[in-house]
């Protein structure tokens, strides 16, 4: 037999995966390096969850997740046909590569942003374009209106700046390709851009329920558009591909929102809070619209500052990409948790 | 604005994506056309789901599902490195055509198999080649040794004849390619050929929580391998594409195997039982190593007796596919759901 290895296609054999924060199995550790919302899904919404366990689950789910469809339909006043849902929303963002772009064609994303992009280009045999945005994370002046896909995160990430609807707007009359405002982070932030996957052919906006409504346990993202474009993203994904306990607990969210949205804005306190606080301790932090803080530290170089605080039991993310590794990331957890970070960061600085 | 299918690559416009069978939303119906399984899952695995509804679900899920991928290699006597959990078999499936067939390349598959293989070959922009079985559904004395990729559906679906691990090791022997055996209705069979992907460095068995241990609902399935395939499979997934609460469901159920086995035998049994009863009506029906019977009905066409047998409001599987469409599948139910299709049957004939 020959090396298994000959059986993998190149382009596999030489692929870096995205590698997502750290999971850590480690009790007692403050998590604050995935964006994971520090709340719990309403009681309401585990109660649901807890009465669906039972003699169903030998059965398929639902393949197109039509209840769950229905209801994201009314919230957002569009038809079942404007959306689909995923296995998260990464499903959805790996999906658009495959239904929109040609291997060997492009995939262009303005940098930064998601690390995700480059990686499901590169899986798929696509090149990589980056737009760059301003120094401030402000939109680019330029990119190429006519790729054939391009990934804007919206608010921005790892930076946190959100984006007006007007700015945004202004993107979207001018770009020609397929163009996907990822909006993982929408639930914190001032605006968010949904009704222009509705106006403009063209555009997709994707949406998560793992921020914003504390499922990421459960894998559930959806995006919104235009019929042609989501029925042509149906076509491709697997025929089952929304757990049905993920599909009833998101049913379940959008019967309890009022819920979530105080959470919405203890988190956005939290985050006023941690800004100031972190900006007293000589902290550069970017303002955020999202549920965290991208920050310069002081003193030492940043993958310092997460080994010190990885010391004191405090998880935080560092990117080692170029541009990037004097900024560490800190995802907004309960006021306890901050109140830690904090103590933490001045005892190091001590 | 251009028409937004001309967004969408041609590839995808010109797809026929797979039909699953319908999940049937009326009440009351006998649902024998998706081969699920008729018991519920076990009481302990219904616990240990309920158990961890809680605020845990705020959290992203192991990522590469460690404590289950361990105790499936206990199972199997390998290491966690052979094994790759997916959300459900079809996601692992379809890895496997983008792991190790260039788009324009050949996807193999012994025929009539699974339906889907030909649609992941076109989703992929792949060729769909079938290796013809004999006419009994004996595997096929030639086929394309070479081919990147080939999949044998094992025991056979939808003709439920079982193959013995000397007549697949014969084919493993001399395959050169990636083979995938699709062990679907593995538990249902008299032998299952895990250990020739544990032998054979280009062997992946892929399996499924859904027929044998009743979690349709919840979307797990494994294949096992050389850890060279089965990192680059890793290499391509979604980063979290395994829900927490599946993953806990899978890991609980291989704690409590005793009661499963008790329901494959039940199963089997009852699958004896109609295959006894269906002859006797003059029903062809092949010897099923599986959860469900392939046959040939007498007097009226497939298709009619696909709408009659619902109008009596049992629901069967009928394929529209050339060679297939004078047989019925029908999955194996309780024993009072395959009393209520004998009965509605016999009314039919009358």
């Amino acid at each position: 037999m020959n090396d298994p290895l000959s059986l993998v296609r190149s382009l596999v054999r030489e692929l870096h995966p995205y590698v997502p924060g750290e999971q850590p199995k480690l009790k007692g550790l403050i998590k604050l390096n995935t964006n994971e919302n520090p709340y719990p899904p309403s009681p309401k919404v585990l109660r649901a969850i807890r009465t669906a366990v039972d003699e169903r689950l030998r059965l398929y789910p639902n393949p197109s997740a039509e209840t769950l469809r229905e209801k994201l339909a009314k919230f957002h006043r569009c038809a079942p046909e404007n959306i689909i849902v995923g296995n998260g929303s990464d499903e959805l963002l790996a999906l658009s590569v495959r239904c929109f772009v040609e291997p060997g064609g492009m995939v262009q994303y303005f940098a930064p942003g998601y690390s995700l992009y480059p990686v499901l280009a590169a899986t798929h045999g696509a090149m990589s374009v980056p737009a760059s945005l301003q120094a401030d994370f402000g939109l680019p002046k330029a990119w190429d209106i006519h790729a054939p896909l391009t990934f804007i995160t919206s608010p921005n990430a790892p930076g946190g700046r959100g984006y007006t609807s007007a700015e945004l707007e202004n993107v979207c009359v001018r770009h020609k390709g397929a163009l996907v405002l990822d909006e993982a982070y929408a639930d914190f932030a001032n605006e968010n851009a949904l009704e222009l996957a509705l106006k403009y052919q063209n555009v997709l906006v994707a949406r998560t329920f793992s921020k914003g409504y504390s499922l990421c346990f459960l894998r559930v993202g959806y995006m919104a558009g235009h019929p042609t474009l989501i029925s042509a993203l149906h076509k491709i994904r697997d025929s089952y591909n929304v757990n049905g306990i993920a599909q009833i607990a998101a049913t379940a969210t959008l019967d309890d929102l009022a819920h979530y949205r105080k959470n919405f804005k203890r988190v956005i306190a939290s985050r006023e809070r941690t800004t100031a606080d972190l900006r007293k301790l000589g902290f550069e932090v970017l303002p955020s619209q999202t549920n965290f803080v991208f920050t310069r530290p002081p003193r030492f170089p940043a993958k310092e500052w997460l080994d010190r605080l990885r010391a004191r039991k405090i998880l935080v993310r560092w990117f080692n990409h170029s541009g990037l590794e004097d900024r560490l990331r800190i995802s907004i957890g309960s006021d306890a948790e901050m109140d830690a970070l904090v103590r933490a960061v001045r005892a190091i600085l001590k």
